[in-house]
């Protein structure tokens, strides 16, 4: 029997980068928490504390942020390429990277004049998210977005399940259906030069296309909601290999008025917080490329 | 020497509330966090354990649930004014009360056939809040909202202030300034009756003119652009008797890159957590009628 | 009618200090974050912009480092006192000052050889706390801890409460009780000298007499126990002229097991997030000195 | 083309179960925070809304606490496999389950007559955590704790990393080292009897050996130490196979107050909230099996 080290990986975690482009007199924010994971062969510093493979997770930061100086920002996913392909050519020691972005969303704030050039607001729905993994030369992208809430007061149902000993749930032709949708999608292709896909325009379809799914679906159970917003996207992306969700069920139940005399005909509700049901799903090609190494630093999904 | 008791107070906090109104095709969806308090001869109960003036927590939740129920909800401030009253009017133990309202923002959801009549997404900017207390028959409303977070990337700057032994920061003529607004603002009158306010169109008219301020005015300070909006507000809406705000600075500091051999011409922050700065100043006419008690129910305003 | 700057106070928030005596072989180390609030005649910088009076946050928070070096830290009431004397001393425009302080809690990691010089666990019960505020030359200091959840599961009853319309609640003389404490005590006196009061010592007892009271008297409702802490802490600290306490009822809901043809001799809970019971109220002496601005810097408590 | 169902899984999240036992005086409680996840043919649910396999979240929430009534809970772990094994073995459309427990630990009350019989105090540092997982007949258990903070203030090094042209940060041969450790560790073995591992025990163990080694090594780097602690674990318990660690590097940095004419030696820190050091890393035996699904239900590690 002998003790080794196995799985590795070590990185520099939420470097809050803002980056103002002022190359028009109407400013453009990237508000930006990126987060860098390398591997390599990093026996040595584990076993004997020897330093000479560790680029120091000061040093990725400081990478970071210069790099955002010298080519600027733009697209999450072209920056996080950007920081994954600097890791790893740079450093003869280093084999592969992760890049995780977290991107909040700015609006120019409404004046009498329109839009303000320079003054901002935040706008706090959805965070906006990018994994960019690379292994040797292969590259991996996966697009997303966390905490998007939604809600349908009508044309939830969900009926003929299971009755075991356990079972107390009614079965019921109309419920108020609510969840916070955490999204990631791969995206097919094993590189990409500059410019070849529009990300932001695909982040903007996709979320479209998911929320007119959600509204537009009658709901027999969540997953099937779930199911048949991924396949939406799968139709209109032929980019896209595979579209995973988190949906957790949160739960709002009708409030018993009976004590009170009242009915109550799903008006009044009471939002819990905990225990949620958890639903977690991939929707995927048949005929697409396996994943790779692509979810490897995607914590929290199946 | 005695002991005695000294002031308290008791209550429901955070009960979530999610009413949906079914009344027209398209449905109206209200979602709030309710916290009561009460006060009254409370004595018995804490010295000897006599609860026969503790009107229960658990009956304050079911009371919010059932005259949501019976009245409908409306506004924040006018469902506040409904539980207010209830609970001071119909129990004779009970002098005083607090209600505290957090209003979560929900949107339809855009389809192809325009916006959805019963499906919706949460837009997660500021949350709305309002505060209704009344004591015997005097009433007081202060409305607001938290977390509405904003930025100028010019038209900033700080300088002339005092150097001490302790002193290191430089003073600047450009600087990046950013905060979280928290606003809170008290309405002149002391009783109102349904319809005479119109609640939900003040708030939105009242967000503006904060937003248009921060956006247009020169920062000489951030004491100053607080000030300018409250005095704005004030100047707009006669309504409204002080303004109070809670606008922490949010510093975005432009990171060194000349040891790496590159200028920064303000294009590239690191968004610090803490320390921030702290401000927080009421702006009020002089001939408004004093507070009262209209702030006790709100922590950490100064 | 004319438009004025009402209250204000503005600061340094969350400076996270970590001291390290190092003067015997066994380190000590002091773990703070602190916050600071200052007063003066503040008109002109929110005004006007003019920043004459305007000590910077940035230098506040300078001086809470540099002032650990010159002096150490000690008890956190003690650097309060130090920091509060500093800015209201030395600055003639600043005529007030308040002094947040957490305290985390850190023990020596336990070895063969005992425990270790400079090792350490964070012992992560309670936050202690520590609130001095200055105006003038008159002061003020509060003591207390945020977080300490305490649980009864016997001689709990809740019993002969008003029934209305809208309870529903039974009586119990069995229940779970379960609060998460937040404590805050005034001292009396007007000045303090280094070494007059043993903070830590104090800090230790009163604890312990909160907790010993919880456990060992037979609670007939929450806000009795809450007295009966505080009466006891009373009786037992002369230096001590006031009370203050939130305590929150953590409902802890016994499952109907019935469905499932089993009993629950309350012996399977569900412990509830939200809504919970808020109870607020201060115990003093009758006797004591008022409060003066002890509780400005004190958000949250009635 | 065609597109279909992916992996996926679903559960029940935070089902917040207290117990207590009261077959002896002295109560004991059991806090836990436990979530459910199944697999099994869930095709027809996704894709058509039939739920005729859809074990409702409800009735596995409703499973937790019956079966903790029936058979009451004990360690973590054993209540873990109960529940893995109830869900795949009652229900021939499950395949597979996992199960997650946080813990959260209490200690009775000192008194004057020694520690209470039924009133406990939370002691707050790590959670303890389990995770069951089970496919078809076999079985894992994954055992570990969150957030057990500790620091050396001496005896950490960190020295000869490589430096490239955005390296600026100095070697030092003593620096503040904090982390927070995450701990995981995989038992050997495929089924586990009632009785046959004393979890309890063995949990109170490797925290000991985990502390000791953190505590007496001197470190030349997080990843070293990391590696330190995770052998002196598998030298001492032949029981487990491998030991994850997420030890996040958080960052002391000395204060620079030279410009206020002060020394700072090693006295006075900033502890930074981010960016951090994120350190990740396995040390396994290598004759262990290898660890099959014993990971898929944990989120964040590599």
């Amino acid at each position: 029997m002998a003790i080794r080290l196995g799985r590795n990986e070590y990185g520099k975690a939420e470097v809050r980068l803002v980056h103002v482009d002022r190359s028009a007199a109407a400013h453009r924010i990237t508000d930006l928490n990126v987060s860098t994971r390398l591997r390599g062969d990093m026996v040595a510093v584990h076993t004997r504390g020897d330093n000479a493979h560790c680029l120091t997770t000061d040093t990725q930061k400081n990478a970071v942020y210069a790099l955002a100086r010298e080519h600027g920002v733009g697209a999450a996913e072209d920056f996080g390429l950007l920081l994954a392909r600097h890791f790893t050519t740079e450093h003869d020691y280093i084999d592969g990277a992760g890049v995780e972005l977290e991107q909040y969303a700015w609006q120019r704030i409404p004046t009498a004049e329109g839009p303000h050039d320079h003054a901002f607001a935040r706008s706090g729905a959805e965070t906006r998210t990018a994994v960019v993994t690379r292994d040797g030369d292969r590259e991996w992208v996966v697009a997303g977005f966390d905490g998007l809430t939604v809600l349908k007061s009508a044309e939830s149902e969900f009926r003929d399940f299971p009755k075991t000993r356990f079972t107390t749930l009614a079965e019921t032709d109309d419920r108020l259906l609510a969840t916070d949708i955490t999204a990631r999608w791969r995206y097919t292709g094993g590189r990409w030069e500059a410019g070849a896909t529009d990300w932001d325009a695909v982040y903007e379809q996709v979320k479209a296309v998911m929320l007119e799914t959600f509204a537009t679906t009658r709901s027999l159970a969540l997953q099937q909601t779930l199911y048949t917003m991924g396949e939406a996207v799968l139709r209109e992306h032929s980019e896209i290999a595979e579209v995973r969700f988190s949906m957790p069920n949160i739960h709002h139940i009708a409030v018993d008025l009976s004590p009170f005399g009242m009915d109550n005909p799903n008006e009044v509700f009471h939002a819990a917080d905990r225990p949620y049901g958890r639903i977690e799903a991939a929707v995927e090609r048949d005929d697409a490329a396996g994943p790779g190494r692509a979810w490897d630093a995607i914590p929290g999904f199946v």
